[in-house]
């Protein structure tokens, strides 16, 4: 198979990179490198069935004479703003990085007939839903984020363009995702600010937001697990992991790893990190599950994981 | 008040403009006379409540210009690709004029501090439900064509401007608008081609699509009933009319009021007039009833009172 990788040097595409090409697929990676690394593909660069093309993927003319020349069968699409509070301040960010991407790959796909297509989506599509376990079939889907408005309008493009089409598309809403090589998010931050000062810790908000914390490599596993199902219309599903974290628990555990005591947490006080942020969601994962795909590792051992990998420790 | 009607030299605009005006409010009228015609809004440019700029909505900065020298304080937007055979070839008249729009609108509206706002949307959204009664909180919504998906990419920014922005924000699914003035659709082609030859009619589809026509009367009413609900965040709302009117009764009720008889049908075959077609659908109209508004004039009559307005009988 010839799997075009949208965003596939950033923190996600780059193991999704890695896992298809373990599994003996040609990957074209196309990136524009603005949050993506080129070192998180650095090592894949050395084989013979990686091609990388830096691009920013909101130039359409450029994308097409990637997909003229390449000619993928299956296009997995994980390019989108990952700050969510930068674009808080300028929506803009949204528009040309997270829909425009969606709406200039589908054209791409509908150009070339290719008829297979997986999609990062969210857990933000679905708004703050004070508490409610999320389905994939909740109504009322209302974004409290330009980030999740620009994945629910994303969303939307896929489900004309498989009908139009004919394209099978895949599509996960992801909950947070963590592990090795992490470009952004709380525990990245966190590290960051503990090894610029031991004794104090800034936690945004009041600590008490509630996440499922996913493990990267159960995600590629599920994608993996999925992507071939040749479902026509657009399959979708709720992806997590069991339990969640709070914040203050992820600063307790890395002051565990770090070895630091008597770090003073100075928390900025509201009950979520910045405005646009759902502070609390559990997701129903029926449907994922009864496909026969299972996380590993829970939301605290992901945490762990992760926090031991950016120290050194595994 | 001062109403920017974004798109309202177009068939429903022109209407809500003139009713506006007819409330003693101020209105800017904006739009590119691309699908709109300037006739239409010919007799309200005497008017001195009145202020007509020809721009393309897709052009930001141009936009901005407007709301920087006109400061109006609600905007109703009804800007849209209107002809959705035209974007089944081509989806980048969606992304243009219908999402691009919208994103548009609302970056003026959040750097004027506005916080009124319509977005007029559409039984697109839902995709084909295969006859199940539509309700606004029917879930899984999933357009099958790029006109329904641009309309819910609006509706998902509208949602998270309206949290992050403090709008208040109205929105109106509509179901098929007629009245005078038509532009497109099924009757306005119908009339054509009956002109040209009396004789035979083709009809797209087998005749058997059937849906709610509301009055263009109607609508706008609905729209000064509820647009001062005051309501924070986003209230949306199915709008339609009792009844639904097939395309072959469309063709036999012109017929009739054309004093044609013995016209031929030739029928496209099919069970959809083209593909991203929803042939049939039925509204749940209780919220909107709920809110003390109904419509005047059913779906027949409302077809029937269009056709004698453009054969020039009314």
């Amino acid at each position: 198979m010839r799997a075009l990788v949208a965003g596939g040097a950033g923190f996600i595409g780059s193991h999704l990179c890695s896992a298809l090409l373990e599994k003996g697929h040609s990957v074209i990676c196309v990136d524009d490198l603005s949050r993506g690394r080129k070192e998180s593909i650095g090592q894949l660069l050395e084989n013979d069935l990686f091609v990388f093309y830096c691009l920013d993927i909101s130039r359409l003319e450029d994308l097409k004479r990637i997909f003229e020349k390449e000619k993928p069968d299956y296009v997995f699409h994980l390019v989108a703003n990952s700050d969510i509070q930068a674009s808080a301040a300028n929506p803009e960010i949204e528009y040309r990085c997270t829909y425009t991407t969606t709406f200039n790959l589908l054209q791409c796909v509908k150009m070339s007939g290719i008829k297979k297509f997986f999609f990062a989506s969210t857990s933000a599509v679905y708004g703050d839903k004070k508490g409610i376990e999320l389905r994939e079939d909740t109504p009322e889907l209302s974004p409290v984020s330009y980030y999740g408005a620009a994945k629910l309008g994303s969303e939307a493009l896929i489900s004309a363009y498989s009908y139009m089409d004919g394209l099978q598309a895949l599509i996960f809403r992801f909950p947070n995702v963590v592990g090795p090589g992490l470009t952004h998010g709380v525990i990245y931050d966190f590290i960051r600010k503990l090894e610029e000062n031991p004794a104090e810790l800034e936690i945004l908000g009041d600590g008490t937001q509630t996440k499922p914390y996913m493990y990267v490599d159960d995600l590629v596993k599920a994608i993996l697990f999925v992507m071939e199902s040749g479902k026509d219309g657009v399959s979708l599903y709720n992806l997590g992991t069991d339990g969640c974290t709070s914040v203050t628990k992820i600063a307790d555990i890395l002051c565990e790893e770090m070895d630091l005591r008597n770090v003073t947490y100075h928390y900025t006080g509201g009950k979520t990190g910045w405005k646009g942020d759902v502070s609390r969601f559990r997701y129903c994962l029926d449907k994922i599950h009864s496909a026969g795909w299972k996380a590993q590792y829970n939301s605290d051992e992901a945490v762990r994981m992760t926090i031991r990998h950016e120290l050194g420790k595994m």
